[in-house]
């Protein structure tokens, strides 16, 4: 690996431009507006993995924002590993809050700042870089690789499975691999063998027909902003439980291993609450920090709009109010059955007066994997050869849509081994990748090939 | 009156003309960037006074926005009228609803459609035209006439005040006549006795200090939007009660005058909850539609927003969420001594890990005088002469806030004889003025001038 380390030292400036390329592309899945943005993003890395050597790199179409799909497949009887991430990034919003804007990737202090730097481009770019060093310095790659690069991971995956479906053969592997996870520390990596569903809805609610002088009306007709936070605010009780009937009747109880593995992750609830800006820790009664953070679900208002919303006052009550609301999710809930429970109790929360509506914006199940798998133990030893301090197994409080298709449609054993930090401002203004964690990435993945290869 | 009529009569369409004028003028108070439009909309108007024969015009400078005060004063002997309107509009948010642009005023069935229509330039235009008939056809007023006319009614009138008390000699007047009132039906007047007061504040809650990924930080950290969700639905109670410590304290139990006044006033329920547009009455239990929306408090959302607004989903744990909320008060409160329980509540009401600020954006208080004051009976004269059916006596539940300065300041009996009907979308899209309460109006203001002359 000698020679592939100092390949991936050699070459840091230009991976970083390549990196900053694909950030230029504001690929925004959620927004219409960007969608010409969105394929040109796919079409920017196909154009790149072609000129690096996989055999065979296509955009491919699907019924929403493409897929990205590329092969090497030229060590026979060696593993095939299949590569998971995804191209595709939230929106940037709110822009006025970004030091410099989202889609000019800058450095500063070691650190890269631009919106998709970590979720997910700067980890697919640390896989590209790694396949890049095998191929230059050795001619070849240690194991048999599929690239499957989706752009629609942040509007959870809406057409992947069918995707993964109809390409059931093409995407067959021995292992999926995935960077889009986080490390314990910015020395300490992380495998993650957890993470949450999601099941996020919006709620809308009309009261009378169109905005109403408040003088006139006011008092005499119902006001949809405040059902609108009736409704939110009894979706949960004082002791931050959600009150949706049948909510937690799946969700299992933390386990010995849970807390084994919670115990040896280094968790520094201070830091923690410290780079969320909270002026306290808040949840849900009897659990710790990191158990809410990770083990437990949630509900959270993503966005809420009604009304006047400029300078000043306006008197007026108005016509419609919705809200985003989001529930992140636990083993074994299943937002499919979820989803019309929440619906049922937002109606019969709802006060007479106004008609509410329950749009289904997203479902994904939560994922869970067995920490002791030996891909797993492989990962494992990639990470010991690259940094000083163990690496630690952790379930993480977000979500990657995917996994769980691919649980159920390839039946696979996944790798999460992502290089993200705690305080990488995912999903908000200044997101940012450290360099650091870029580099020591690469390498993690160059060695990660080379471990599987080895079984 | 015949001539004046006639006058009227002939010159219907360049009265039009000149309230389409002034309605091109974007005057919106609320809103800085609208600045100059408001001083441009003053200066419109003393133009337009001086060329109608008022001896004294000018635009008089406040704190905020100006005051044009004008005066017509050679009817020795004669009683002194002071009429009260406003230049300045509502915000025309939200623009997409408005058939035709708000400031491009516009017929359509015998409706003069735009901002300000009748709220409050019509009615201004009205007496306008009333003045200009009696100089043109008698080359003199009935009665001394003084003109205030000014540009924050719709911000709370709140440079008004100290601008009354620093002109209380220039002022004074035996009686104070507004018309920015609506009728009791498209061919009913009605003279208006009581009016709401307003309480209005914006409750802002910060949670962590900048957006969070909810996957990362959600269930450990408190959510501003729910917080606000929760405090905003806390405000009411089941019965529709606003629950505010000592919020009715003050609140006078409903008279038999009330219920006199209320028993003859043409009230037709299902088309009033028709008007607005609502699936059906809500409000107070224990109260009647017609009662909560002029007798009783209220508690309404005019604004809120927070996090993601925009398409699609996004997984945001939000820094910030507001809501502009407002009490309708009514006789004797006193949003002076509801503010500080008002806001005393809220942060009571906030839960633990966020912070909240209330901004006091207004306060005027409600406004009731003695119904069978002569003053009124001139004005009851007045308007029998113009219409066939009978004037009534109603209280409104929109609220004037220089009404109670007047009271306080000058002590003065007041005409609130208004011409608005209750379809006029005051306040929202497509604001409306009907013509023939334009036309009616002008002939009952300038019967009124006499009847005030006879005594």
């Amino acid at each position: 690996m000698d020679a592939i380390n100092r390949y991936l030292d050699d070459h840091r400036e230009r991976f970083l431009d390549d990196l900053k390329e694909v950030l230029r592309i504001p690929s925004v899945s959620a927004q219409p507006a960007h969608n010409a943005n969105t394929r040109r993003c796919a079409e920017h890395l196909v154009d790149f993995l072609r000129k690096l050597g996989m055999k065979r790199a296509e955009v491919m179409d699907t019924a929403g924002h493409p897929v990205v799909y590329a092969e090497w497949l030229e060590a026979p009887g060696r593993p095939t590993v299949l590569v998971y991430g995804h191209y595709d990034v939230q929106p940037p919003d709110p822009l006025h809050l970004w030091t410099t804007p989202p889609f000019e990737p800058t450095v500063r202090d070691g650190k890269l700042y631009a919106r998709g730097a970590v979720d997910d481009k700067g980890q697919v770019q640390m896989h590209l870089a790694a396949i890049e060093a095998h191929l230059r310095v050795s001619g070849r790659l240690p194991v048999n690789l599929k690239l499957l690069i989706e752009g629609e991971e942040e509007v959870g995956s809406v057409n992947l499975a069918e995707f993964i479906r109809a390409h059931r053969a093409m995407l067959d592997a021995d292992v999926i691999v995935v960077s889009d996870t986080a490390m314990a520390s910015p020395d300490q990596p992380a495998l993650t063998y957890g993470l949450r569903g999601l099941l996020y809805g919006q709620i809308e609610v009309t009261g009378p027909a169109r905005d109403l002088h408040s003088g006139h009306f006011g008092g005499a007709v119902a006001n949809p902003a405040n059902a609108l936070c009736a409704i939110v605010a009894a979706l949960k009780d004082g002791e931050g439980r959600i009150t949706v009937p049948g909510f937690y009747d799946q969700v299992r109880s933390i386990s010995g291993e849970d807390r084994e593995s919670a115990r040896s992750r280094p968790f520094d609830e201070a830091a923690f609450i410290g780079e969320a800006g909270a002026p306290a820790p808040f949840g849900e009664r009897g659990f710790t920090t990191l158990e809410r953070a990770t083990l437990r679900p949630t509900l959270d208002v993503n966005g809420m709009w009604s009304g006047y919303i400029g300078d000043g006052e306006k008197t007026v009550l108005p016509s419609f109010a919705a809200a985003k609301v989001s529930m992140r999710l636990v083993p074994d809930q299943d937002p499919a059955d979820l989803a019309p429970r929440f619906e049922a109790y937002v109606r019969k929360l709802a006060p007479a007066g106004v008609t509410v509506r329950v749009e289904h914006l997203r479902g994904t199940p939560p994922f869970l994997t067995a920490p002791d798998h030996p891909m797993l133990e492989a990962a494992r030893r990639a990470l010991d050869r690259v940094w000083s301090k163990p690496s630690v197994m952790i379930r993480e409080g977000g979500s990657i849509p995917v996994m769980t298709i691919f649980q159920k449609t390839l039946d696979l054993p996944s790798i999460l081994m992502g290089f993200g930090l705690d305080d990488d401002q995912v999903h908000a203004p200044n997101e940012k990748f450290s360099l650091t964690s870029f580099y020591g990435g690469m390498r993690s993945v160059a060695c990660l090939y080379e471990e599987i290869a080895q079984g």
